[in-house]
């Protein structure tokens, strides 16, 4: 089994490449738990609502890091942890690596901040793996304007926020390839899902 | 204008004497703002929910610190800071101590941990005197008996619980005596507030 976390501005094909990627799991009959942060959990659940609704007090940017990181305690002890134990794969939509983007890039937080938190909260769990879904602001925001759902807290941020963003995810890339595997959403999402599987097979992580 | 924290076992008679010495104030003309953690903001009293509810997914440890803290920084940033900036007096049910006594106390996280959580959510800030309402186990949890709401989740916790919550407010107070005042709770609550004026003219904070 393997922890794999995929990353990215919002639109840029998570969920599709998960749901893809959990098919080809299935057809080779091998277990797989698909998660999400915030969220994974129902107490994550509640805590997603603070996070993104708009119509309530927002959280000043402390508070947000501390609830995004209170969501991956629970996250990891109820979720991954248990998973990872029955020999499960784990396939989750964003992990610590959002907050370093996020937080640090987007927030301005220092980044030695944000890595203590997200050692205290996952007790040192890091993803096999991260895929991070690159994509411009430009087509994110399009993207997301095209969706039917109201525009959260984050997708209403400023697009200099995004591309601080975005800029912290290619750094984090770029500083630890070999645990991070950076494919072009502008691809469709099958070109996206057969350089992922050559990708876990040249690990021989599947056959 | 001063910061003044109020700790204790639940019961101990915190919202007594924070309103007793409101009543002081008002009558000396001085502006006072009273809060409490968890939920002295909007945000905060959704995370109080999170905390408290006995009938939701418990937080686990790890995630339930976060939650403070979160709550913590909010109430920081909207509330506290304001109203010290305002030259007002702040009177807080409860304040990074908690965190202290119930965490690494109560549920044995590292106090090199909280103490490092307590300096991210606070901003370095601190009371200028924390009133510690000490308050003997059995007595804390025969007051929480008689009381017509039901028990919330700490208050369901074990006597040992409690008891490592008490000798951790204890001992904080034992290594910082210029910043803690410790009163009796078996005293009355005019006794307490008694006490707890004279020391403030002690400090010449009061005339």
């Amino acid at each position: 089994m393997r922890f794999l976390a995929f990353e990215g501005l919002d639109g840029s094909g998570k969920s599709t490449l998960i749901n893809g990627l959990d098919q080809e799991f299935s057809a080779r009959g091998m277990g797989c738990v698909i998660s999400r942060e915030p969220g994974g959990t129902p107490l994550g659940n509640a805590v997603r609502d603070l996070l993104l609704k708009v119509d309530a007090e927002h959280p000043v940017p402390r508070a947000e890091a501390l609830l995004y990181q209170a969501d991956r305690a629970q996250h990891v002890e109820k979720v991954i942890r248990p998973a990872l134990a029955q020999k499960k794969w784990v396939l989750s939509d964003r992990f610590a690596a959002s907050s370093l983007a996020f937080q640090t890039g987007g927030r301005l937080i220092s980044q030695e901040e944000i890595l203590w938190l997200n050692r205290f909260s996952t007790g040192g769990l890091e993803p096999d793996l991260y895929i991070l879904l690159d994509l411009s602001v430009e087509e994110s925001l399009r993207r997301m304007a095209g969706r039917p759902q109201e525009a959260d807290r984050f997708e209403r941020e400023s697009k200099d926020f995004h591309e601080r963003v975005r800029q912290a995810y290619l750094r984090l890339a770029s500083q630890d390839p070999s645990r991070w595997l950076v494919l072009n959403s502008s691809e469709t999402s099958e070109q996206m899902l057969h350089k992922l599987l050559a990708h876990l097979q040249g690990l021989r992580w599947l056959v």
